[in-house]
């Protein structure tokens, strides 16, 4: 091999590790949370993960609101009765205070408002409204997201509830 | 230059390619968060904020209390009041509330919960106490954070009175 070989053959593999380097370099910058299409994808994912939520609610369905919760022990729920743990003692918790569709009533969320954490956890501000023949909640919550393989989960949630005026 | 000078020059530059590729792919694993050391170091930051905040609390000094939050219109308080908005309203919200040292009493933040939810996020559960004259009051909170180069800010805090048993 010449001179000229042996710098064809070293500019190849010069070549191929910079082609390495830029393609690892841009995953993850992708993957810290900056490419702005995914951010738009996660965002909708999650506004369906509620609209799913709404949707379980106002048929009666506490087992399948619940699938917008992480099914783990590590779950958990923040609010006025301290600190609720673990998704089998957060759902408990929504069948004890929800008992009936009386109770339930019509969920409405609202003025959502969306932080990304990370590349795979965000933040939703949001206010919740219980439409009920006896008598009308709501308040805010804030819910901790985050990204697994089979979709984005709640981790955290923090409910309050914020007497009418 | 002989081939052999070719291919010291190609592997000096092949090597210095692979060197930036290796620490840039190692910045990216430390700044995703996987850093076992820095999350001991994040966590001792954040326990720091916590620690000052509630000494500034206990010498009634909501003005240095108030550094533990995100000098920010973006920073966000939830609560039985709703949520109220930027720095400078969360800051009126405790002026406000706690007009007094008795009102303001003595602070304990207790059983805190760290959770990392990117490189420069984490999630922090508690409860607070409020020992005072006038009656003690206490419950729960979430502060999400948010790392800055100036350190780690709480960048929304959902905070919760719960009522004693």
């Amino acid at each position: 091999m010449n001179v000229r070989g042996f710098q064809k053959v070293w500019l190849t593999r010069c070549l191929t590790v910079a082609v390495v380097a830029a393609v690892g370099g841009a995953t993850a910058w992708h993957a810290l949370g900056y490419g702005g299409d995914e951010r738009l994808a996660d965002r909708a994912a999650i506004a369906a993960v509620l609209n799913a939520q709404q949707t379980a609610w106002n048929r009666g369905d506490v087992e399948a609101f619940m699938e917008g919760y992480w099914r783990s022990p590590e779950l958990s729920f923040s609010g006025s009765g301290g600190i609720t743990r673990g998704f089998d003692g957060v759902r408990e918790r929504y069948k004890t205070r929800y008992a009936d569709r009386a109770a339930m009533g019509h969920l409405d969320f609202s003025e959502l408002e969306f932080r990304f954490l990370g590349p795979n956890a965000a933040m939703v501000l949001g206010h919740w409204h219980l439409k009920r023949e006896i008598g009308d909640v709501g308040g805010v919550f804030t819910l901790v997201w985050q990204k697994f393989p089979e979709g984005w989960k709640i981790i955290h949630d923090h409910t309050s509830l914020v007497p009418a005026p």
